[in-house]
């Protein structure tokens, strides 16, 4: 309920507030106002050019969705994981180890479901992990993908960031190389980008390029973006196909949906919640805007085909269309898929959602047609 | 501001009433609380699986988009077009004949500036109106696309509905037919879309479908793809492709942006508008989920390539992703664009938007890799 109706409301609300005052402060999403005072109130307050004005309001959950993502959606937010605010370096290992231990735990029992092996290796002096789907199919026997995972460039170390991987090594049928790459605190940007250009330069040594692509979500959509920038830069083969899910292509607050997702989104939340201490922490004085960290701002001629992926509560939807539409822009073929009702990543999440599968099925389908065998 | 934040605010909260009442009517948007108080507020309000319950909020003009894109996005609701809600046949013509005036005045002025021509004819029995830009490029010169408009089957009627044909016809290079199909009160469903399958029929006569595409926002969107469900049904030829532009595919409240995007879009705002009646309307008495009027509860099995427009704050940003995966899912190639921060099919309003000569051409670009010549 909010004060914006007519003062006639004031004995009412006064009355509730000394009755019932926990009622009064949790009947924001309860007690909706009748459409005919929304319609006039917000008419009233949208009737000049200017910020959009819009309602405290209480959003159901979606029926238009697999009753796997309706739990999804419906989740509470995961505190602290989205409004964390480590003091010192010990505080973010602390939070990032206990959420990654309880991760990797999960990843395990994932793994064995789906029939996905993990093997430890270094590539390019580099920590990383191969998964490998049960059978590779014949088509898929030359083919290998390298995967950057996501977390803000401070959650997912170790097999705690090997979710992804191990979804598209199930639904696509890959080969995949998940790159561990160092994190803040201890290692700051360019640690990550270095970690993934070393992992690149030395699998083209070992693979051919053009049967190879590189994907990832969120953290690692933008670094994915980002190592195609680097490649170009530095003369680099690149992959025949990316996949950048729900990006961090911008690590500045840009970007309608950060705020029209805002408290919507109940993955990320706000970008006033840990993302913004974890973009300051991994650019470590850095431009935001340098193209390496937010590679939005970069040049996207030249890139390979891409697909990207979101949802229509992700915190990151502008970003990811802002993303495609860049890449357009540069003449790139870059296929968009948006997720009903679906908030960041949120495909990542449970491995028997059945739009994970139909995410992964599409990417798979895509490489398929631009990888060579 | 709500009450939703502590009791400690109550006489704060009383003074201002008292106080400065229509200043209090206006704090919704204006005093924001600050963002621990709204952290706190909302884990509280979404610590439970459910509902999301999101804060009152003030939501800026974007600054990622062009600022003629801006300007649309900051302008005010549009009233009476949104929430009319006429009692009678008599007062939804005289609203309709008001609005449509309007328009076609607007449209003959960009006609001239886009160098496009309008000559009125009829084929099939049906009132039609032809779109020729000055020139017509070499490979367009034996294709033709049939254009069905937007207007919640309420609005549009006669040259006000030309608007999106002329765009296409400019920006394009295609001569276009656009249908001015017949529209409740007096004549509800299934008058239009009988109107629009007596012109397909016809033309595919005169030309090779081959050659031809069918495009529409909204109810033309809807529209296009009942088209291609009732030429299936009855044995017509299908165009080789079809641009649904946020399509009003779903006439039933269903889709998690008509909730996620009320109020932000400030085009439809709400479904609880003049929508809801539109659709009523139009279906007389008919099941709203019949796929001639409801489209996305038909099979798309087998339908022509797709190419879909929507934007961040589109109220059918649902229906159009809904749409998309549903084509994807029957096996039909399919492209999305999403516009960032755009509301309900903006890239009509305004011809010199860079972002509406954007959507134009992809479309164009998707028609010109799918029609013969």
């Amino acid at each position: 309920m909010k004060i914006t109706r007519s003062s006639t409301l004031v004995p009412f609300v006064l009355a509730a507030i000394f009755a019932f005052p926990a009622l009064v402060r949790d009947a924001g999403a309860q007690a909706a106002p009748d459409f005919a005072t929304l319609e006039a109130t917000e008419n009233a307050a949208n009737a000049k050019a200017g910020p959009r004005t819009v309602p405290g309001r209480s959003i159901p959950v979606p029926n238009t969705v697999s009753p796997e993502l309706q739990a999804l959606i419906a989740a509470p937010y995961r505190v602290p994981n989205w409004n964390a605010n480590p003091k010192s370096a010990a505080e973010w290992k602390e939070l990032v180890n206990r959420l990654a231990a309880a991760a990797a735990t999960a990843q395990k029992g994932v793994r064995e479901k789906l029939g996905v092996t993990l093997e430890s290796s270094t590539i390019g002096g580099v920590r990383v992990f191969i998964l490998s789907p049960k059978e590779i199919p014949p088509a898929n026997r030359n083919r290998l993908l390298v995967h950057v995972h996501g977390g803000g460039y401070v959650y997912g170390p170790g097999e705690s960031g090997t979710g992804e991987a191990t979804l598209m090594a199930a639904f696509g049928g890959f080969k995949v190389i998940s790159i561990d790459y160092r994190m803040p605190p201890d290692h700051p940007y360019p640690a990550a980008m270095d970690d993934a250009m070393a992992v690149w330069k030395e699998a083209v040594k070992m693979h051919d390029p053009r049967n190879m692509a590189i994907f990832g979500t969120s953290t690692g959509g933008g670094m994915t973006l980002a190592m195609i920038l680097r490649a170009k830069q530095e003369g680099l083969a690149l992959p025949a196909a990316i996949a950048p899910g729900t990006p961090w292509s911008d690590l500045t607050e840009t970007g309608d949906t950060y705020k029209t997702n805002e408290w919507v989104d109940n993955v990320l939340v706000s970008y006033n919640g840990v993302w913004r201490h974890a973009a300051e922490l991994y650019a470590n004085g850095h431009d935001l805007k340098d193209p390496q960290i937010s590679p939005i701002y970069g040049d996207f001629t030249g890139f390979p085909p891409a697909i990207l992926t979101s949802g229509t509560r992700d915190l990151f939807l502008s970003l990811t269309v802002l993303t495609h539409r860049k890449l357009r822009r540069a003449g790139v073929e870059a296929d968009l898929q948006v997720f009903e009702g679906m908030a960041h990543a949120q495909y990542n999440f449970d491995p028997f959602l059945p739009e994970a599968k139909e995410v992964f099925t599409e990417i798979a389908s895509f490489f398929d047609k631009h990888l060579g065998k």
